[in-house]
Parts: C-alpha cells; structure tokens; sequence
C-alpha cells in the first residue's frame, strides 16, 4: 500500500526514493565523525594548561552537540525533500533512516520542525561559543551553558510530549521506536540535564560568595 | 455552516456553546484582576525597605504572569472541553474568547497544548517562586528569572512559526488576529527579552568580578 517504509501507512509521500545506505553505514558514519570530533576536542584542549578533566569533557559534548545541531538538523530544517534525494547524500541518508523511528520527519510536522529549527539555527552555534567560553574561562559560560540546556530540554519535552497528544504512532517497529526514538533522543535529556544542574549551582554559588563578603 | 465562530469554518466542535459574557467583560474581568493584582503587589512590597523599583516592577509581572501560567493557562491545558460549558464559567469564557485569535486552542493542537502545559506547570510555580526570591533575595533569583524568561521566549517561537509552517489562517478575523494573537503574545516577548537580558548581564558581571578578584 504505501510506497515508503514508514508509519502511519497513510501517510503520503510522492516521490520517495529508498536509502542507498544500510544502516550499518549510517550509523557508524556519524558515530566515527562523532568521535572523530570527540577525540580531536580532547587533544587540543589538552594544550590549555588551565583546563582541568570536567572543562575538557564539557568541550567534548559541546562540539559534538554544537555540529550535529548545526548540520545534522541543519540539513533535516532547510531540506524539506531529503526522502527525494535520487543520490546518496550522507545527511539525507541519516533523516530517511531516522524518519522509520519518528515519521514526522518525512510528514515535516511543524512542532518538529520549528524544534528542529530552534535547536540549529540557535542552539547549534550557541552551543560551539560554549566550546570558545570554556576553553577561555569567559564569564558568560555557566550562563550561556544552562541557557543552551534549558533549550535543549524545552525541545525534548515538545518532542515527546506532542506524541503523546498525538495519539500516534509514528515508529516502524520496537526497533526504531526504543533505538531511535527512545535511547537516542534521551541522550538529549540526560546530559543537559547535568550540565544545566551543574553551570545552575555554579552561578548560584557565585551570588552566595558575593553575598557573604558584602555582609 | 460551521456551528461555532472560529476559523477555519472546517473545524469539527461538536457540542459548542457560545459565549455567555460579552468581549468587553472578559477582558475587563481579567484585565482588573490583573490590575488587582499588580497593585496588591506593589503596595506589598514596598513594606520590603531594602527593594529598590525595578525589583518592585519585577516582582509584579512576576506574580501577574505567574498567576496567568497557573491559573488561566493551566485551566485550558487541564479542559479540553472548555468550549461545551454551558454555564458562564469566566476560565472557559476567556478560552472561547481567545480561539477566536487563534482556533487552535479549541481544536486542541498538540503544539498549542505542550507549550501551554509547559508554560502552566513548569513557568506558572516558577514566576511565583521569583516573587518570593527578588523579596528576599536569593542567590538563585537571576538564573530562575533567566530560566524562566527564556521558557516563556522559546514558547512564543514555537507558538508562532507552528502557525507560519502550517500555512493555514486561525484568526476569525483582523482584530482578532492583531489584538489577541499578535499583541498580547508580544508581551511575552517583550518583557521576557529584557528581564532574561537584564538577569544574563548580573549573572556575568559576578563572573567578572570574581575573576577579577582572584587575579
């Protein structure tokens, strides 16, 4: 019935064209370009003398967030025809790939998008600054890093929650649903949730330290 | 055609009762209350020697946008089927006002709903608790008024490129459209920006004269 793969079946989708990729390729592209980054942070904020470990691994995530907001979900915000795509472009690959654990991808459901939107437009270069504001000690980093997570969390709890309202199910299969939709995207929750408590008690720290020695 | 006065003409809102108050008695009545409250505050902080103005003004648009989070804005997340009443309940007659700007609130679009129930559940106890902190200032007062802001900030871009994307008109009308979708949003964009701004810049002026301290 449906010439795509992915779920609801009635959704329309004219001029789909498979993947060149397996997921194999897909997933392990942008997991060896992740960690690519990730190694390349770690051995050039080893040069910064003043960093310590916790700085270094900051700048590690941020990077790795900050690029793939930028031209990850770059790519997915301003190519509303990726699933058309008659060669294997890579980022194309990823969001058909990704759309079989949330369609709304494909569908371009405007709440993903305008989070999509939201979080390269303005979270992706704000998130690559905070690499920039650790590494020089700037005074704007804790704020500029809760910042960043609280916008981070604002789009996932939209993600899921819109779901829920939905009443839909937009997963092809456990697979997809648990890999993609769940463990993926809770990634997103997880670690802005530390950073967010983290750079929250360090600014709030800051106000007390002032407090005592005005007394 | 349609049974009820929103737009489009196609929305289904089987069961719709029209208002039973006029325009200009719900929007005096929440108007009033509104002013009731800024006054109340205001005359109760002054009571506080140590505030200065600008504390004072925050607290009121704190307990004003508080009390609307909570309680305005929590009464459509919590019933959907505000606009069935057919008794004059004032909540449910501000709903029914209001889709007339923007006809997703009766037909429930998942987006309109998460950003509300965000803005009820999370900002409504935040904003209150930022009277509380500005009274007797805490440590915590400008990150929490900066969180917050940039809750209410990420909500309105969502509200308002949700409508864009989808392409389709919500408003029954000009005045409809300017008034309550265009300006009374605004408010919210307006006052945010500037507190959020004012809260970053405290916040990174006690990083900086931290550092400068320490040197």
């Amino acid at each position: 019935m449906a010439q795509h793969p992915f779920v609801p079946e009635t959704l329309e989708l004219p001029g789909y064209v498979p993947n060149f990729l397996s997921i194999l390729q897909i997933l392990s592209g942008y997991g060896l370009v992740s960690l690519g980054v990730v190694i390349l942070v770690w051995i050039t904020s080893g040069r910064f003398r003043h960093l310590v470990g916790v700085e270094r691994l900051l700048m590690c995530w941020w990077a790795f967030t900050g690029l793939t907001h930028l031209i990850l979900e770059g790519y997915f915000v301003f190519t509303p025809d990726f699933y058309k795509k008659t060669t294997p472009i890579f980022l194309a690959e990823v969001w058909k790939e990704y759309s079989k654990g949330d369609s709304r991808y494909a569908a371009r459901d405007s709440a993903v998008v305008v989070v999509e939107g939201i979080t390269s437009v303005l979270e992706g270069p704000a998130s690559l600054l905070a690499v920039y504001a650790i590494a020089t000690r700037k005074a704007y980093r804790d704020p500029l890093q809760l910042a960043v997570c609280l916008g981070q969390l604002y789009g996932c709890i939209v993600y899921f929650v819109t779901t829920v309202l939905d009443g839909v199910e937009y997963a092809a299969g456990p697979f997809y649903y648990w890999f993609y939709y769940i463990f993926m995207n809770n990634i997103w929750v997880v670690i802005p949730s530390l950073i967010a408590l983290r750079s929250w008690r360090r600014i709030v720290h800051q106000f007390e330290n002032k407090k005592g020695k005005s007394k």
